[in-house]
């Protein structure tokens, strides 16, 4: 039975707006250091009641010539976010690949106690041969290293999450018992990538675990998210391919045995909001005139896994030469929906490109017309709701806050205050019982 | 020439307090993942003008049936601090044995510009058969290799801060040059135990890099402390270890070109402060019956490599027993500094538990015994200020503050406000130019 009544809705943050020329409309253009703007957009998502805020990342610098990253850590500007807002979520994006599975269980957890509950770890794998540039690695991992390293690393985590028993801080002042050794558990893991004794130096987090995020675009990360995430991010851009892997990963999911309900489907979206659709279009136009078409090619060209000069501006994608099957990195599926898009639609790569391309799904419209379009793929079973994207801060959050989130409140679609704490309960999901605790309840019922 | 006028304090606020009773006089005794409680004292120590609150760590749980311990991760809890203090610095331990250069460069450096130059990383090597089991590692790191670790480790990460110069960020609308590459470097590090390429994708923080901090007690510790070190931690028991030990690194920090003034010399002070003499020892008497003894000499011989029936407590220390050569970690000077006491006192291991070993030197006494005890150390160059342990948190503290501090004050050797923003400021340091850019402007003068 299912409980789908509201949507969800995220705002990624990272960077000064996902428009490549963003940064050349913002007050503060050197704003990605500066935590007061983060602040800003922080509180203007709260404003509009959205479920969470959402920084992605990479650990390498590239393309800085041209525009902005994000620059800050994310545990470290989501601990800054959690002291000036009270309610929404925090999603943060850290990589299996190139970091250890004991020290991310901590940050994550301590992470949740200082935000009341609030936190969530968007685990990525990370196929970048700048990033491994950076971590002693004389080459990527290959996928299936990549996969099965992450298979481990979350098991580990969660683990270690599920480490301490809810009630075993028990601080026990006249007996001297701070903890209660036989309700905190060594996690005792053997694999192939890690061996961890554990526990957890941190007692279980208001979450018991942190909500767990998963970017399940490829087989390998679909079969990953359907068992072990709360939300899957994905990239599809058409309404039949989004209500597709709607469909199976759900499926998967209940194969495991699993509530579908309780794993959200948020696709990307990227909104350009205007009064008027002209004034969408215009306000597309003047952020599309400040950039320099053969960089933003050349980018385009890398995250193909092309060159620059493979492509013509005027003719279609060389598909050819386009590897869909291997490359299956953080933007795992943004290849596949590229492909998808310029074939479906027939596009030129200028197409491609006036849609800033790894930008998700583009809608250029109004108010109206985007909430019609989010009502529509979520009353279809496409989406549980989104992961928005805005073209530039903070004008392009504050629009939708104000203009799209009134009309979505209207069609009853969208929360109009928060009902719960933490991020679970924004998301609709229960509080999980430590693995440790009800192996020793069930021990106990049987014995 | 020295620039030597008053001295600086931090404050120690792991845990609930150092004694390890200290939780079971507590208001909250679960407050070690309280946000809450942790404000209180860093407010605490910023309105005694403190230079910095301190957290040391452990990557591993133990002894948590009987107390408390440092649990939420130290990034995360001062990230959490700098959002509720304005000048405080702020000190946090992570390890070199079990970080990646690369990431920890970028969590401190965001630290850095979230709390707008107050950060220090006190950088420590991990030597703990319980923390190398949660890091995939069959035993812990031999000393040597620990220590060219850590070399190379600080090597990395302060060339990653080093890798974005001053005014990198160039942000110009006009011409669309967001970072300008001449003055973003890659390191190209090629080490024993790291190959990093670089740049840092954070640019350089507001302390320019943010203050480094060792603890350094072993003949290999001073000297990767005297090479890079901007303030040591040490444990130093009496005035002539502490004076010998003051003028031996500061004389190898000169060897290696260094303004001896700008290496911190800042031995543990674990002050028990009573109205009256009497009121002190009785403040002790009540924390220490509160002590399992068994529990307290089984921590003792752990921490000095022996087993609980190697000691008797009427009878001095085993000293044939004792290492003192080769267990050089995290508490690297402990036993060294232990073994000296006893010997120099004369003391059984009664009289060693009664100190609460572990803990740096004890000062039960007044506000004015303990305020002219620092001024006696700091006038004859045994310290250049104390990292603080208070017994128990927030009273400890408080009166350190209220009652110790304002004599400090009166004698003229301690601040009565800041007069700087960044922890470089409080503790007398240059603000450091990026190597590149000091070899870019030395090539450009030679040609």
């Amino acid at each position: 039975m299912s409980t789908r009544r509201t949507l969800h809705l995220n705002t990624n943050i990272s960077g000064l707006g996902r428009h490549p020329a963003a940064w050349r409309k913002a007050d503060n253009p050197r704003a990605i250091t500066d935590l007061a703007h983060f602040t800003e957009i922080a509180q203007t998502a709260e404003r509009g009641r959205l479920d969470a805020v959402f920084l992605s990342d990479m650990v390498a610098l590239r393309g800085h010539a041209a525009g902005t990253w994000q620059s800050l850590e994310p545990t470290v500007l989501l601990t800054a976010l959690a002291g000036v807002t009270q309610s929404v979520g925090l999603i943060g994006t850290a990589s299996t690949t190139f970091n250890d599975p004991y020290n991310l269980a901590r940050r994550f957890a301590s992470l949740d106690h200082v935000s009341a509950g609030r936190i969530a770890w968007n685990a990525v794998t990370t196929y970048d041969a700048d990033a491994a540039a950076n971590f002693s690695m004389p080459a990527p991992l290959d996928k299936e290293t990549r996969y099965a390293r992450a298979a481990e690393f979350i098991e580990v985590v969660e683990k270690l999450w599920d480490s301490w028993e809810d009630g075993a801080l028990v601080a026990d002042r006249t007996s001297g018992l701070y903890a209660d050794p036989a309700r905190v558990h060594e996690i005792a893991y053997e694999g192939q990538f890690f061996r961890v004794r554990g526990p957890l130096n941190v007692p279980r987090s208001p979450q018991g675990r942190p909500v767990l995020v998963q970017a399940g675009g490829s087989p390998t990360g679909v079969a990953l998210a359907a068992r072990h995430a709360d939300a899957v991010f994905t990239s599809q851009t058409t309404l039949k391919s989004a209500q597709a892997f709607y469909r199976e990963i759900k499926a998967v999911a209940a194969g495991h045995g699993r509530n579908p309900d309780h794993l959200l489907i948020l696709p990307g979206l990227y909104p350009v909001i205007g009064g008027t659709l002209a004034e969408a279009h215009q306000r597309k136009a003047e952020l599309d005139a400040l950039l320099d078409r053969s960089v933003e090619l050349a980018k385009f060209a890398g995250t193909l896994g092309l060159k620059p000069t493979d492509l013509e501006l005027d003719a279609p994608l060389p598909y050819a030469l386009i590897d869909t099957g291997t490359r299956t990195d953080v933007s795992h599926g943004f290849i596949r929906s590229t492909v998808l898009l310029a074939q479906g639609e027939n596009l030129t790569v200028r197409d491609l490109l006036d849609r800033n391309p790894g930008a998700h799904r583009m809608i250029v419209g109004t108010p109206q017309t985007i909430a019609d379009d989010i009502e529509s793929w979520f009353l279809q079973h496409a989406a549980d709701g989104f992961n928005l994207n805005a073209d530039t801060f903070p004008s392009g959050l504050a629009d939708f806050v104000d203009h799209v989130v009134p009309i979505l409140q209207r069609k009853g679609i969208f929360r109009r205050d928060y009902d719960g704490t933490t991020l679970r309960e924004h998301y609709g999901l229960p509080r999980p019982p430590s693995r440790y605790e009800a192996e020793a309840a069930s021990l106990t019922t049987s014995a």
